[in-house]
């Protein structure tokens, strides 16, 4: 493998950041790199773990020299971060981010992005339920989508140089723009995440059902909410108001869409819903024909042992 | 393992009949396994599969001599095949189903239980998102919960024996009573599926995101929803016009947290997001502790391979 990049800094040590420096290792993407995040107890277990080359005190001195600086840190953090290595990017230097949200990330780091230093926000598609420096692995982004969106003044070289960099990762690469991309998530991730919390939410609440019976009796569907629903709070905080429009109008449309289910459900209209389920099923299909899920049933994990 | 029952009937030949043909035969738990399905090619591909020691071509017939009968067909159905059954089934057997709903099936299936025959309805809390005679396997039911839910004439010796069943088919078993049942299991599995039916086809509705991006894109939340939404239709349109009040009940209080939910990212409150998104998370560790779900990232499915 070619190193693309001499030096990369990583701001923020969490699950995505970890995984990019497993992934960068196993292809031997850079030459150093370097890492910082806010919290001095996660750079301790960083170095403990030798997570990077050098784990900084401050994140100016992290991005010190480096050629890619990814910020990784949630969403509502960025303009502080920004503002923070603002003018210690090198010239030359792409600066790059994980956000789940494009427009806002925009809007708040582009100001502080000085002249030379090449402004190209990123999503990749990949996570788990998990967090933290130690959640991170090289196999994260294998198969899964990263999307660039550049902006109005993004360099072509740099832009050609970053998609080379996540393809190296493993991750398959897609150019999209903000407003489009907000949106498509918000219908992908965003509303069904703020769904599976609100479900969580309602069973938690529920007294006639005790707590102990929700958690025994979660085989279908419940189970896997809760996987979901129990995603980084701080992230997910973050991403809903900073994709609110789009995230609300799905939320809207989904809304309406339940409140007819509920009126078949009333009404005994058993052939809307049966033809409602049949159409729902085809999607699946689609997903795990286009290699974005298993067709292993429940997805093939392994619940046979003894707790 | 000991025989429990010489012959078990297994009316319906599904993803829960199928599997439970094979945990007899792991477990040696019957002399003679019979099915009858009401389609001919499923009765077909069970023959051609093995799937019982005899599939007939009606259930009565089935049934004949078994010393236990187990419905698994759609709730709704379940009248029409105990009617059928009622005058063939034999002194002294038992008579259980596997429904999602209990109240409904036990309204629909006692008029038909005939005197000497004794009426269990159980509920094991297994599945995948397969369906037909093919999509069994004889581990589905491995520290899974099976729920008995007796009525108010059942024999206890024949309770003790269908428990025994149970366990040895490798389930956990727990006895409640309908409305109760009811009501767990709307909060666990009824409402949850509802919403992931409906956020995909929500989804599968946005035309200003092609059908391509949403399945492209969905690597987080959605793509779990459409596992969900990708189960048996016409099981899932029985269960809702079975389940009608506890679903729509917690569909209502689901709507109210929502609107909560959609209020505080209309208000921009990051607080109430945080603190209900770390409350939820708790539930999820519940669930790894009890044993009913996997603690590896994404369920330890495997994505890497290539579409």
């Amino acid at each position: 493998m070619t190193v693309i990049y001499k030096k990369v800094a990583l701001i923020g040590l969490g699950l995505i950041a970890g995984s990019i420096a497993h992934a960068i290792r196993r292809a031997g993407l850079a030459e150093t790199i370097s890492g910082y995040a806010r919290s001095a107890e996660t750079r301790d277990i960083a170095r403990e773990i030798g997570l990077c080359d050098v784990v900084c005190d401050t994140a100016a001195e992290a991005v010190k020299d480096a050629d890619l600086v990814i910020l990784a840190v949630p969403v509502g953090a960025m303009a502080t971060v920004a503002q923070e290595i603002g003018p210690h990017l090198k010239a030359g230097a792409t600066l790059s981010d994980v956000g789940s949200v494009k427009a806002s990330v925009i809007k708040n780091v582009a100001p502080f992005v000085p002249e030379g230093v090449h402004f190209i926000p990123a999503h990749p598609l990949a996570g788990t339920e998990h967090s933290g420096p130690r959640s991170g692995f090289a196999e994260l982004f294998d198969n899964r989508w990263c999307i660039l969106v550049p902006v109005e003044d993004s360099d072509n070289n740099a832009l050609v140089d970053l998609r080379k960099f996540w393809e190296a990762l493993g991750a398959n690469v897609e150019i999209m723009d903000a407003q489009h991309h907000d949106l498509v998530l918000a219908v992908t991730s965003h509303a069904p995440h703020l769904i599976a919390y609100t479900m969580v939410g309602v069973a938690d609440d529920l007294r006639r059902v005790t707590d102990k019976e929700v958690i025994n009796f979660s085989a279908a569907g419940f189970r896997d909410f809760t996987r979901i629903a129990a995603s980084d709070p701080t992230m997910w905080r973050d991403v809903f108001l900073n994709n609110k429009e789009a995230t609300l109008e799905i939320l809207g449309r989904f809304t309406e869409e339940l409140f007819d289910l509920q009126r078949a459900i009333r009404g005994g209209d058993g052939d809307y819903l049966h033809n409602y389920f049949t159409r729902t099923r085809a999607i699946r299909r689609g997903i795990i024909d286009a290699g974005q899920d298993t067709d292993a049933p429940n997805f093939g994990r392994d619940l046979t042992k003894e707790s």
